[in-house]
Formats: structure tokens, C-alpha cells, sequence
């Protein structure tokens, strides 16, 4: 798009810019390349103004001061972006309704008005594919699952026999769910036998799956993830977790079996919750922590093992100060020795 | 089901419920659903019967108390409730010998008698795949790779060119067996040179290897997982690592190139072994815990660095007294600079 | 190869052996198994000779000890054993030229030059793969996303649209370039709504990315891999994170959105990183190091929260002494009690 056409497009007023140049992309001041355009909102970012390599930058109309690139002045930088990166993005993908001739659909599968099913997927027999839902290619469908409407499974997910997705459930590439939960019996001589996850994976509506994450089957009944739950990538959740409404996990969070999670709970990258453990509604668990016992509801905590975050931030201070305390004990007890007093 | 069936079925005796009540599945107290039968063994749970959703619940012959739901009194609870599981589960999936017609199987790969190669698998020259193995949709097979008897590989499972997998290996979707090892030299430009990984994977008898895990293929020689060995999801085995017989290991563990762990060790969820130590036969390596160095046969280590678990709790205890222990330090500076003495 | 053949081979000198003995492979000392042959260049190894279980070991020409297996003198046994594990290495895979007939390539496709693509990969509209670069089964690539000259993708690759791959990119199976960004904003009701994820990734030239990594596309414009990047298996790198050139990061690492990565960094396994940090050139990040805030050049930090690893270290070693500290604070204070003085 032409300098010009996206000042047209945001309402925008034209500053020490050239209306014919060539704009490409968006990005942040700090990320921009030339050819694109940035915006700065907030004037903590003033300072990345003069470095931004953006060939033109959104800023308010009473935006006071110098920059060395096109300015276009707006009411509100931060929605023009956001309009301006929509009409640079290439268009959206549709996937028209039809199944690919190398997809191999069980006669037994039943799939709804409307699916797109991409090459190479496979629907097991007694499976149901819902209204309009998409599965990009090699797909796989197993046995007797049920995928609800308006779902779009990205390339190499697998949902495994008997599981359940509710409608508007995204997953992107190479997610697994409902893949055998890890429990064994011990025998005597060492070895392990496999105790058969006979249940299933019960995903609510609205629920975005990330990529590589891995939901096993429960041993009985079902794993269940609830409405609105936003899972990012390499996430691993066991057998038997229950999952609230609206709960985010950033990337490779790791839950173990049988704990349950309450609603609007927030999980930190990488943190791992222990085996039948509860936590309680809103939640937070920082980054990393390592969740050993029950949260209660709207508590906050991190570490290893997890506390109160309020407490585990004193035991880090009191931690750094440890080299001080210790020369001041040994003070303590030179003075002591030598009888001296500080007099 | 019927709950009267189910009566019948573990011999039990209906007390406060309707013989003609239809029960879909079953589930622990706490998650299971109307239509559901659950089971209340251990005493410790007697207030998650108040509170259960359960249609039913199987309870000892002699256990006394109230319920607003069906009680089934039987000898062994527990036991019942696991042949009743089995029989309201869907029956288990069985893998019909043969070979589908969009697989791709080169003329130079070996196929046993009674494999079931499932649709858009790829077979490639010199591999083989032994007796009554099963590989579902999509799984890849490299050059020369070997496949035991009565294997079975979930969708989307890679083993790459050489490796090796003995009888009755089970791998969940999207595993990878024998990725390149990370490995490359210095140059002095600041850019790296990769150092071929000319070894393979060797996976003994008997293992069990979960969703989107990835074990690299050896330098030289083989990374080798032992027989018995059961591998939870998203967890990474790097190259030359050695794992002795019955070792576990939790889901998104990592192990660093060249480790030896030995047999019948437990390694808990998210842990990270540092490269080249060594982990002694029955040692258990707590949850994120992160070992720096070697381990004894039969210790408990944990933490980070990774410590004997005693000795890690001791300091996390002295830790939370640190507020304390300071108060103590200033008043015994603050009585010295007095002079005052406490009696 | 006859024991002979690699004595030849080498120029070696073969004591205490039978030259027509088989030897089907290399090992370390310790990870050799009979009929292999191994290697002894660090004295620091030397006691590692008498447990072997190799068939033949490789010494320098001046070594002076005994061993119960086959000895082959050389000049430089390091080299002489990669020599020879070349040799015994299978024949490296070649990948000729074609187009699998069961692949699906969109005729909007352009796949340039001396392809080679495997079966059942499916290439996309507006997608462009380059000269020489081989795709193997099961691969996806997005619409419009361009992969370059001489790159290699192994099984169930995922490269979604738009994204562009530089020249000499290797990617390991089940890898996913271009999923989703993690973003969402919060509604009234606690549900979560979804911020469209407009932009790609940008891949340089000779990068290697590990089995199963993630790494998203940027909410605007790209996330970005510098050239000669090297990303060990299981990987997340979220929207709109920066790396600069030749950055190696250790299995399992994950960093979290928008952070800024310089160039010849080294991240440790299972290192996690806050978003919107920066990381210096040239920094190192420990081993399931927990980094909070940005790192200066050339500093190495660890722990959680990650501080520069000197200082780390200390508070450690201080931690390790606090049960001692705490009783010397006991002494302390008995002694004011009882008013006693050492002297």
C-alpha cells in the first residue's frame, strides 16, 4: 500500500512523508523494518522513536516532538495499527467446504453439512465431524470421536478414539489428544505393568489447543477440559485433570494426574503442578513454580515449592541479604571473644 | 447399563436405588457425573460422598453411613469398580491384519506376517516391521530402522533411518525416535559446524514411550533405552544417553547427551540431567528437580542444584526461618550496642 | 569390517588382536559393546580401559599400560575413531530428485529445481519450495510460505502460511513453524477473546531447528530466527521474539513473547524467558535458568530468579551453610543470656 492510501484509511494527518511510498508490513518501533509502519502510544516508548528503522510511525495528533521518519498523526495510534495491519495482512484462508479424494473417511464416520477435510486425514469409523469444522491435512480422527461444529484442527492433530471436542475448539499442529495416561502397577521383579486408560478427553467449547500439546485419556471417565480454556504450546496435561472454565496455560506448563483446576486460573510458563493437587478459582501460578499442594482461590504464588508469591519475593530478599548477615554474626562473635564493647 | 446388570455383575447387594437406572460410566467421587457409578474404598474419602454427583456408588459390605445416592455393597469396592470400568468401555480397539492401500511401503522393506499398516504410513527401503505390529495412521518408518513384534505406533510416530525397537514397544502420536543428537564445533567466526550423528537409537523389549517425545540418535554407537523402560509424554532423551531396564520416567523431562541412568530409577515431571553424569539403579529424581552431577544408587535427590531431598528440605525450612533468624541477629546487635544484658 | 581392513584404514599398528575379527561399530569406552571398537586419547579415560567391553580400542602410538582387549597404535586415536566411524557408518542418505505421486501440490504452487518431495506431503497455494531442498513424508507447507535453497524438512513438518524458511534450514520431525501466537484480551465475563495473530516467521540461513519445537507466528509483522540459529528438540518460541545470528538453545528452552535475543547466545535446557526481555550478545543462560529481566552482553546467569551465576553461586554455597549460621546465632544468644564470656 502506498503512504498515502494508509493515511486515508486511519483518518490520518500526513507529516514529513512522502504520500507515494511503499509501506509492507507493521511492526513494533523496536522491531520494524524499513518499508513498514510502527505506531508509539504510550510515551514510555518516546525513546524508541529515534532508533525505529520504520519508514513511518502513528503517533496522537498532540503528539509534541521530532522524529526523523514520516509521522502520521491520528486520534487513537494504537487502533489505526491494528486497522492497518489488517488491510496489509494477506487476506484470511477459507477452507471451502469438501473432502480431499486422499482422505480416507471410514464409511462408518459420519461428518456434518459443510466440513473441509484436508489430504491425507483419517476418520475412524464411528466418528462425527461437526457443521463447517476444518481439518487441515493428515488429520487423524480416531474411533468413535466427536468433533463439535465450527472446529478447525491444524495439520497432524490427533484426537484419539472416544474423545469429545465441543464446538469453536482450534488446535493447531501436532496437538495429541487423548493419548494413553501414564499408569502402571509395579511388579516384583522391578518391571511395570501398564494399567489400561480405559476413559477419555472431554474438551468444552470455545477452547484453543496450542501446537505439540500433549491431553491424555483418563484411566476412568474423563479428562476434561472446560469452556474458554486457552492452552498455549508443549503443554503436557495428565490423565484425570479437570480443567475450569476459561483457565490459560502458557507454553509448556506440565499438570499432573487427577489435579483439578478451577475456573479463570492463570499458569505461568513452564510451572508444574503435582498429582492430585487443587487449585482454587483465579488462581495464579508464576512461571516455573513448582505446585506441590492446593492454591486457594485468587492466590498468587511462585517458586519451588510454590508459596504465596508475596513470601517467596521476602525469602528472596532475605536470600541476597544472606553474605550480610553471616559478617554480621561473625562480628557478633569476634566482639563477643575479644569481650570488647561497642561502647 | 442397567445398575441392576451391574449389581449382577459384581455380585454386590443394591440398597436405596432403582434397579432399571441406566449407568453410562464411572468416575471418582469427586468427578464423577449423574449417570455415573463411582466407588468409596478408603475411609479417608467418606466426605466426597455427600458431595458426589454419582448416580451410584459401590461401598464395603459393612460400611456404615448415609447416602442421597444408590450404595451397592460388595466384598472388594475398589475391585469391582475396576471390572465394572471394563465393562462400560467401549470395546477395545482391535487392528485387523493388513496393509492399507495408501501406505507407501518400498519393495525393500520386510513386513512380517500379520502387521497392520494404517492409511498414509511410510515404509522406507531395508526397514522392517515384525510380527503383529500395528502403525496407525501416518507413521514413518526410515531406511533400514527395525520394528520388533507386537509393536504398535500411534498416528504420526517417526522412526528414523536405522534405529532400532524390540517386542511389544508401544509409542504414542507424534513421538520421534532418532532425530539428530545436538552437536556441533566452534568456528571462529562465531558460527557453529554440525557434527554428523552417524549412531542410531536402540529401544529394548517391553517400553512405553508417550505423545510428542523425542530421543536423539546417537554421535556414534546408540542411545539405548532399556527394556521395560516407560517414557511419559513430551520428555527428550538426548544423544548417547544410556537408560538402564524398568527406569520411569514423569512427562517433559530432559536428559542431556551422554548420561548413563541406571535401572529402575524414577525421574519426576519437568527434571533436567545435566550431560556426561551418571544416575545410580534405583535412584529417584524429584519433580524439576535439575541434577548437576552424579547420583548414588538408591538416593532421593532434589531441587535445584539437585540435592539428597533430606538435605533439600532442611535448607528450604532453614530458608523460611531466615525472616526470623535476622530479627535475632539485630537484637543481638542492638543489645550489644547497649550494653544491656538480658537478665 | 575385518580388524584388518581398519587397521589399514587408520595406518594403525595392531597389537595382542586377530586381524579377521568382525567390528560392526564404535562406542565410547564405556558404551562400547563386544564386537565394537572404541578409543583412548585423554589419559584422564585411562581406567575406563579395563571395564570395556569393546573388542578393540585405539591408543596412541607412545601408550603404555595393558588391556584385556585388542590394541590398534596410532598417531591420533580421536581422529582415526571418527575416521572409522565414518567408515562403518551406514551409507549417508541421499534424497533424488521427484515428486512423490501421492504428495498434493497446489498448481499454484512453484516447487523450483531438483525437489525432492516426499510421500503424502501437501504444499499449498502460493507456496515456493527452493532448489535441492528435499521434503520427507508427511510434510506441510502453508500457503504462500517459501522455503529456500537446500533445505531438508524430515517428517510431519509443519510450515504454516506465509512463513519463509532462508536457504541451508533443517528442521527435525514434527516441528511447527507458525502456529498461532498466544494473545487474547480479557472480557467482562472472564472469557477470553482471541487477537488475531497476522504475522509470520522469518527463518534465516542455515538454522537447524530440533524435533517438536514450536515456534509462532508474530501477532504483527515476524518472529524472527537469525542465520545459523541452532534450536535443540522441544523448543517454544512465542510471537514475536527476536534471535540474533548463530544463538544455540539447549532442548526444552522456552521464551516468552517479544523478548529480544542477541546473537551468540547460548541458552541452557529447560531455561525459561520472561517476555519483552532482552538478552545480550553473547550472554549465556544456565540450565532451567528462570530469566525475569534483561541480560547485559557476555553475562552468564542462573537460577530463578536468574542473577549473574558468580553471585548465584554464592548465595548457594551460603544457603548451604545457614543451619550452621542459625546455630552460631544460638550461641550467640545463650551466651548474652547466662552472660558468660568466652575468655
Amino acid at each position: 500500500m502506498k503512504l498515502g492510501e494508509i493515511v486515508a484509511l486511519c483518518g490520518g494527518v500526513l507529516e514529513g512523508g512522502d504520500s507515494s511510498l511503499d509501506i509492507y508490513g507493521v511492526g513494533s518501533l523496536a522491531e520494524a523494518q524499513p518499508g513498514e509502519i510502527s505506531f508509539l502510544s504510550n510515551p514510555r516508548y518516546n525513546h524508541q522513536l529515534s532508533d525505529t528503522l520504520a519508514s513511518a510511525v502513528l503517533v496522537k495528533k498532540d503528539w509534541d516532538g521530532a522524529s526523523h521518519c514520516a509521522l502520521v498523526r491520528v486520534d487513537d495510534p494504537n487502533r489505526a495499527f491494528a486497522d492497518i495491519a489488517v488491510a496489509l495482512s494477506p487476506p484470511a484462508l477459507t477452507y471451502p467446504p469438501g473432502i480431499h479424494p486422499s482422505a480416507v473417511i471410514d464409511p462408518d464416520a459420519v461428518l456434518d453439512d459443510d466440513v473441509c477435510v484436508g489430504p491425507h486425514c483419517v476418520v475412524e469409523a464411528g466418528a462425527r465431524v461437526g457443521k463447517r469444522s476444518v481439518l487441515l491435512a493428515g488429520c487423524y480422527v480416531g474411533h468413535g470421536a466427536r468433533i463439535g461444529d465450527d472446529c478447525r484442527l491444524h495439520a497432524h492433530v490427533s484426537v484419539r478414539a472416544y474423545c469429545v471436542l465441543g464446538d469453536r475448539v482450534w488446535i493447531h499442529d501436532g496437538a495429541v489428544i487423548g493419548s494413553d495416561g501414564f499408569g502402571y502397577s509395579p511388579r516384583k521383579d522391578g518391571s511395570w505393568e501398564k494399567i489400561p486408560q480405559l476413559g477419555t478427553v472431554t474438551v468444552g467449547d470455545d477452547v484453543e489447543i496450542g501446537a505439540n500439546v500433549t491431553i491424555d485419556r483418563a484411566r476412568f471417565g474423563s479428562t476434561r477440559i472446560g469452556d474458554g480454556v486457552k492452552i498455549d504450546n508443549l503443554v503436557q496435561v495428565a490423565h484425570n485433570v479437570q480443567v475450569g472454565h476459561h483457565t490459560v496455560m502458557a507454553a509448556q506448563v506440565g499438570i499432573s494426574g487427577s489435579t483439578r483446576i478451577g475456573s479463570g486460573v492463570q499458569l505461568g510458563g513452564q510451572a508444574g503442578l503435582a498429582g492430585h493437587v487443587q487449585i482454587g478459582d483465579g488462581a495464579v501460578v508464576g512461571a516455573q513454580a513448582g505446585v506441590t499442594k492446593s492454591v486457594s482461590p485468587r492466590t498468587f504464588v511462585s517458586g519451588y515449592p510454590a508459596m504465596e508469591h508475596k513470601r517467596a519475593m521476602l525469602l528472596q530478599a532475605h536470600l541476597g541479604k544472606l553474605p550480610d548477615l553471616r559478617k554480621r554474626v561473625q562480628a557478633l562473635e569476634s566482639q563477643h571473644r575479644s569481650g570488647e564493647s561497642p561502647a
